[in-house]
Parts: structure tokens; sequence; C-alpha cells
């Protein structure tokens, strides 16, 4: 309890512990002894005019010597401390926002300046993964109200860098929960621009899943821009589709998407929040939502389904976001490849109109930019889909896709891996159900999405007639190794297709 | 994904993470390669038959060479690993309990079952701190059914080391949410141990509190025993007051405290948990819980504690447990001394059967002491209050108390602080109202529980007829800096004792 300052001496030792921010300090310092170590301390760590919040570990070697401190990477770049600058140690005053984390742990709502503050906190780093998993688990399982979710939502939004674009109209479409295949973002993109719309499209890389569309669209083309570059290529051709990662849209959601991921739990409140507060800092104005449904999709039944639309829609509205839930058939794959290269082939068969292109990317793409079309209000309701149907069959999307490709940096063809191996049915019949989860977790296993062209081609989607002997799928690997390795998780599972 | 296994050679660097373990792998190491660090990766690790969960953090230095890893101080006991030896590091298969605590996020009942598996992995060291504060606040504000508690506290006890005594009635004596210089126990121990009973108290130190009791005893007698220690003293006297600190009675909830402290939060089934599963390994078999309500106390209305009351007494009686729950009067503090020695002082002057004895500290210790006695079944109801006034009255109760201990290791007088500073009424009137936490705050500032000396003594409960410049309370220090640092906090504070 005593509030001693120390000065110390920095010396880095190059730990990454990621967002929460960590202090490195010998047991036999002042604060080590003052503070006791055994309730998890945490402590204010000054350099000149930037104060950041640390939890403690106490170092018992000779790593570091009396009088010296060290800190992890975050911290060192969030205080901008150099090796040998002199840093103050104080006690930590009560962190007020954490009170209203409490309140919500009883089951308290929280008003709109609390939430303002607690996801102040966070993007300050002031708050351990200890208070964000308890902030998460006390507003997951539909603890939130709707005002709650706004207020989280516009919380996030002002935490967050914000994005300026040419044009009047400026649309995105977003998926909730991806479906191994999905690709239909660089599709639509293509369709929305090459008809006038202004589509800066930033996504994400893969976390858990076997390809992200910046994965994907990687395989063709550079997709790691500055927000200079990104910005030139959507002034040149009203659209791009980029990689995401670095432009700070919520730096909130970043941090708390971690803890999610370690807890695997997604609640909507936050995913909400999540998804709304990105669209609306990268500047969009009119977004479609495809919300695939299924038995092994994220979104389980359309009962769920049409709760969180309704959910999402209301925070559209309040947040002054045109928004359009389209809720889709989460059953099965989408398009027949699963990994970066092998999706990439799909969404460029689409595009080039090849007779081989997958029906059902080419049908789920043209329905959702024909809503998205529509939502800007440009086009007349029921025209849309016509008309972007009119849009790709021209070529135009085409053209409009290469020019993206050639102001992003080139474009290449994408590789075919070396090693496959065909699954074949063990019985003749109908194909009934397709287990999305594990067929995704085969190509994983198989490389993707770190090796491009490993990956999964899925060939009978449900419905589909076949004969014992009949190829189901295909398993692409880059490397022997890990084609092994995914034929001996295969080994041990059944019924991934199912045949009745 | 992928599911290489590593050797690396292991180096210690010294750094201690609490309970959580950690392990610190050069960036360029192949799991760090594979696994991404992106998702707060946790890995396996194992040392020939002992394997552990560690959470990952990446080394950006040459504090690890190539093929070597570092583990966290926890950690390296868990292993029992020496410098230099292999260990073998690969990916974590999901661990099943976490489904458990996602389930009960999500508001589902969880069974008994699932509570052991859970708590036998927190044993186990297999929750982060991010899993552990999602259970924790997944279980709070009033989520959990009484069958639910049962669960826990069963858990808690079959995976904590159990204790044995001499004698057939083992009893035991706990309060709720501290109230400043409610220091009862030494003399509730000397009265029940001099009739007879069995009373093997071992006590906690100060964790938030400008004292525990161990830490008032410590100023006495030697408090830091072995087991071994601990029961020849009481296999001799029939009761002691130690230090409770390394008998791993509930190592589940010495964990979990630690991570409810750094959340702030109480939640009644984690508390019940906690308090009765202590008590059964500790091997007591009959227990009085002091509940002290008061606006300023842990609980604050008479409501809240008969609630808390009514779900330990079916807790209690589920396991199998004898308990009784006094509600006692938690507006103001006991005695006069807060802070160890001036605690010790108040004791002793009980025992002793001083004339200036606190009024309010023994009669305390005679309520609890005369509950304890008729709960053991050894004194008839309505007897116990009269016997336990008999036994300290007669001197019995100090003898014993000086025959634990000299047991102990001896014993000595309490010393007085060199500082000190008298807090005078600014006006006539009755002391109205006494807030416990400021108090406790002023003690902790001016240097308690570390110097045994700090601390306040309080000398006008409520009721008190004072006159302007009346001494209300003292501030004790050992150094004039600390006096200080706590008049500091005075000159800012208005009403810590109200005056009408």
């Amino acid at each position: 309890m005593k509030h001693q300052v120390n000065k110390l001496v920095f010396k880095r030792l190059g730990i990454d512990t990621q967002h929460e921010h960590f202090a490195y300090m010998r047991e036999d310092c002042q604060v080590c002894i003052s503070e006791g170590f055994e309730a998890l301390t945490r402590i204010r760590v000054t350099n000149g005019k930037k104060s950041i919040v640390a939890s403690l570990n106490v170092v018992r070697s000779q790593i570091l010597k009396t009088g010296e401190i060290s800190l992890s990477e975050s911290a060192i770049q969030a205080l901008g401390i150099e090796e040998g600058a002199s840093v103050t140690v104080s006690h930590l005053h009560p962190i007020d926002s954490l009170g209203y984390v409490r309140s919500k742990i009883f089951g308290n709502e929280l008003t709109s300046g609390q939430f303002q503050m607690i996801i102040k906190d966070i993007v300050d780093g002031n708050y351990s993964n200890i208070h964000l998993s308890a902030f998460i688990t006390a507003c997951a399982g539909s603890r939130m109200q709707i005002d709650e979710i706004i207020s989280l939502t516009e919380a996030m939004i002002d935490t967050g860098h914000k994005m300026h674009w040419p044009g009047q109209c400026i649309v995105d479409k977003h998926c909730i929960g991806g479906l191994p295949g999905n690709r239909t973002t660089p599709i639509i993109v293509s369709i929305v621009s090459a008809f006038g719309l202004t589509m800066p499209k930033t996504s994400s890389r893969a976390i858990t899943s076997p390809a992200g569309t910046a994965d994907t669209m990687e395989v063709i083309t550079p997709v790691t821009l500055t927000m200079e570059q990104i910005k030139r290529v959507v002034e040149k051709e009203g659209g791009c589709i980029a990689w995401g990662g670095t432009a700070m849209l919520s730096p909130a959601d970043d941090i708390l998407i971690k803890v999610e991921k370690a807890l695997d739990i997604d609640s909507e409140g936050q995913l909400i929040a999540s998804v709304l507060s990105k669209k609306v800092s990268a500047g969009s104005g009119h977004v479609i939502i495809d919300m695939p449904v299924g038995e092994t999709a994220k979104l389980r039944s359309i009962e769920a389904a049409n709760l969180l639309k309704v959910q999402m829609e209301k925070v559209a509205h309040a947040i002054g976001l045109k928004l359009k839930v389209v809720i889709t058939d989460g059953a099965q794959p989408v398009g027949r490849g699963i990994g970066p290269a092998l999706e990439a082939r799909d969404v460029l068969a689409v595009l080039r109109n090849a007779p081989d292109a997958p029906v059902d990317l080419r049908e789920r793409a043209l329905l959702l930019a024909g809503e998205l079309l529509e939502l800007s209000g440009k086009v007349d309701a029921g025209e849309g889909n016509d008309l972007a149907r009119k849009i790709l069959d021209s070529g135009k999307a085409y053209d409009k896709f290469l020019a993206i490709c050639q102001a992003q940096g080139g474009f290449s063809e994408p590789k075919v891996a070396k090693y496959r191996h065909q699954i074949k049915a063990e019985s003749d019949g109908v194909v009934v159900k397709v287990d999305n989860r594990r067929l995704s977790k085969v190509a994983k296993l198989a490389g993707a999405p770190d090796d491009k062209a490993s990956g999964v081609d899925f060939l009978t989607p449900i419905g589909t007639k076949v004969e014992q002997g009949q190829i189901l799928y295909v398993v692409y690997a880059e490397s022997k190794g890990e084609l092994e390795y995914a034929l001996e998780y295969l080994s041990s599972q059944k019924g991934i297709i199912e045949i009745a």
C-alpha cells in the first residue's frame, strides 16, 4: 500500500507478451517488497510524459541487475523507450472503469458513458487479460441489452482510426462466421466497382480457418498495402481487395478478439460491435451482411440467425449505417476449393465465366452483389441481381478485377500443389450432409493457409448422386509430410461427407 | 495447426509469473512459426513423465540461443526440471473442461462431475488467467445454484491436502469479511482448548487489510510452523494459532482467490466453497462463522447476510459439516487497535482480564466461544456463554494461551511504535458513524501490517459523547515518513468518524 516512487534503468529483454504490458523487476526492488507479489500486482510505469499500466513479473536471477527494470515489447512500444533510459515506477491507483465491469458482472446494465470509459481503458492498455476476460464473460450469453450493444459499438468507433474515401456511396460486405470456400468478396468488389460504387474492401487473414480473403487474394496479387497505397488503388479503380491488418479500425476489438479466441466464445453483443464498428471506421455507409446458417456453420439455426439479424439491424440503424442482412445456406462449403490457391482458382473461374465455374459461388456472389447495388440506392429494388449478372457476364467485372490487381501491384495465376490424395465414396448413394468444420480441419492439417496451394477440393455438394469409388474430395498439400498428416487425421474420421 | 514435436534445451531465466505457467521461446523456433503467435498460444511442455500446459511468450533477443527454451518459476517447479535438461514442446489438445466453463458462461447449470474436472484442471495448472477469470465471472452474481456450490465445494475438498488431528471433536471459527481489529480468534482458541476441545487454528496473513490473525499473533509468538510443528503443538495443548499459508488445503481456491482479488470481486458461491472446503480439509467437524454486517463491512445488510447464511448452512449440511453462522455488528472496528501490535495488545488485555480491556472485543469473543462450545455438543444449549466467561475470568484461558505460545516457540510482549499523531474532534457531539474502510486505509498507509507496531488506535466507538478537541483516534507509525504519508491522506478525508 505504500506509494513510493522508484527510478529504475530500463534494460530490454525482448519478451513479447502481446497486448498485455508486463514489467520485470528484481525481487529485491522496493516495489516488489512493498506491494507484495501475492496479489497479481499491477504498477504504473512512466517514461517522461508517457505512462502505462503493467502487470508485474518478479525476476529471481541475474538477468536484471540491481536498479534495472525490463518491459515487455508492447510496453516498450507504448512508452517509446530506449535501452538505458530511466523510468519511474509507482503504485497503481484504482482504474475507475473496472468498477463498471464489476457492475456488469453483477448483472447491471451499463450506460453509454461507462462503455466509453471501459473501451478507452482497454485501448490504453489499462486492462490485464484477467480484466478483459471478465468483461467479455460478463457481456456474453445474452447479457447485453440492445442499448448496451449500441453503446459498445459507438465506443469502439470513437477509439478507432477513421478512414475517408473519395465518392459519395461507400459500400461494404461482411460474412458472419466463415463458411469454407465462401470467397464471394473479390467477385462482389469487381461487380459493384465496375458499376461505379466505391468498395474499399479490407479483409482479414485466416486465424482459425484454412483461408481468409486476404490469404486467397495474396495468391493472385499483393494485399499488404500501406494506407496510402490502398487510397491510390481506390481512387483509381473505385475498389480494392487488400489486407486490413494494420488499419487500427477498432483497436479495442483487436484486443478483445484475442481473448475471445483464447476462451473460444463468441457473444452476439461483442460480435455486432466488432463488425459494425469496423465498418463505420472503414468509412462505409452501406453494408450487406452474409449470414450462412447450417448445422456445422457458426449460426446453427434460422432462429438464431434471425435473432442476430434483428439486433444487428437495430444497432446499425442507431449508428446511422444502412445495413441489410442476407441469410444464406451454410450447410456445406461454397465453390469447390478450400485453401488460398484453390479458392482463388474458383474466384477466377467465376470472373472469367468459365464453363466449369462453380455455380453456387457464382450465384451467391450475384445475390450479394445485387443486394448491395440495391442498398446503395443507385439501383431500383428488384433490379440488382439482373444488373450484377449483366456486369459479370459481359466481362466487365473481370476487367475491373484485373485492373484492381494491376493497381495493387500485379496479377499472377494460382499455383497448384504437388501432392494430392483422392477420398472416394465407400458406397452408392446421395450426399446428404457435409461437416464444414472437419473439412476445414483437413485443409488446415494439409498446410493451409500458410502453404497457399494446400487444401481440399470438394467435388460432391449435397444432393449429388455418387457411386462407390467416385471421388468425393481431393486433399492437396505442398509437402508429402503434411499430406500424410492430414490423411492420418482422416483415417480416424467417419462421415465428413455423409452418403445415404 | 501442425502438431510437430520439438526438443529444446531448458535455460532458467528466473521469471516468477505466479500460478500461471509461461514458456519463453525464440521467435524463430518451430512452434512459434507453426502455431502463430496471434492467438495467445498455449503449448504442452513435457519433461520425462511430467507434463504441463504453458502460455507462450516469444523472445525477440539473445537471452535465449537457438534451440533453447525458458520457463517461468512455477513451471520449473511443476516439471521438476534442472538447467540444461531437454524438454519436449508439443501442440496443445483442447482442454475438455473449458467446454463446461463455456457452458456456464452461457447460463447452463453444471454437474458435479463437470466441477470436478474444472477444479482438477485448475489445480493442474491447465487454465490461463483468462480462463480462470471467465470461470469466476461466469459463477459470480448469483449465477450458481445451491447444488453447484455444493459440487464446487466438494471438488475443492477432493483436490486439497487433508489434515488429521488427535481428538474426536475438532472445532474451528471463521470470520467472513474482516472487520478492523476483530481479533477474537486467539481468545476463542484459548478458551475452547482450555475447556478441552481441539482447535488447530491456522490463519491467514493480511492481503488487503492492515492485519491478519497470523500477522497479529506473530508479534507475540512464532507462527510460521511446519505441519509437523503444528501437530506437536496441537497434540500437547489441544490448540494452536499458526499461519496456514503452506498447508495446501484447497490449492484450487488459492489460485482462484488471486484472480478474484485482481478483479476485486467476491461471489457468494466461490466464497462459500472457499471457506467450507478449507475447513473440511483442515479436519474440522464443527465451525462457527462470524458474519459482521455494516455499511462499510463486506456484508452491508442483514438481508444479504441472511441470504449468505442460508446458503452456507445448506452447503455445510450437504458436506457433513456442523456449522453455525453468527451475524454480528460490523458498524465499527472491534477493540481499539488496528494493526498487528496494537491488536495484539488488545488481545492480551482481554486474556489478562485487564481493567481497561476493550469490552466489545471481550464480549464478541465470549459470544463466539460460547456458540462453539455449544456447537461441539459437549455443552448444553444456553450454557456456552457463561462457561466461556468462567474460563476467561478464571485465568485458565490466559494460561492456555501462554502454553500455546511456549509450544509454538516462545512469548514476547508487543512493541509500541515511536511516532504517533492524535486526531481530535472538531466539534462537540456524539459519534454516530465510523468508516471501517478508510480507517483501515490509514492504518495501512502508516505501515501496517509490514511495520508491526504501525496502525491506528480507535478510542471513540459509536455512541461516545465527545467534546471538541477530544482524541478520536491515534495514528501510530514506525517511521516519520510513513506517519506523514498517512497524515497526508487524512488531510483530504472528511468524516471517517462522524459526529452529530
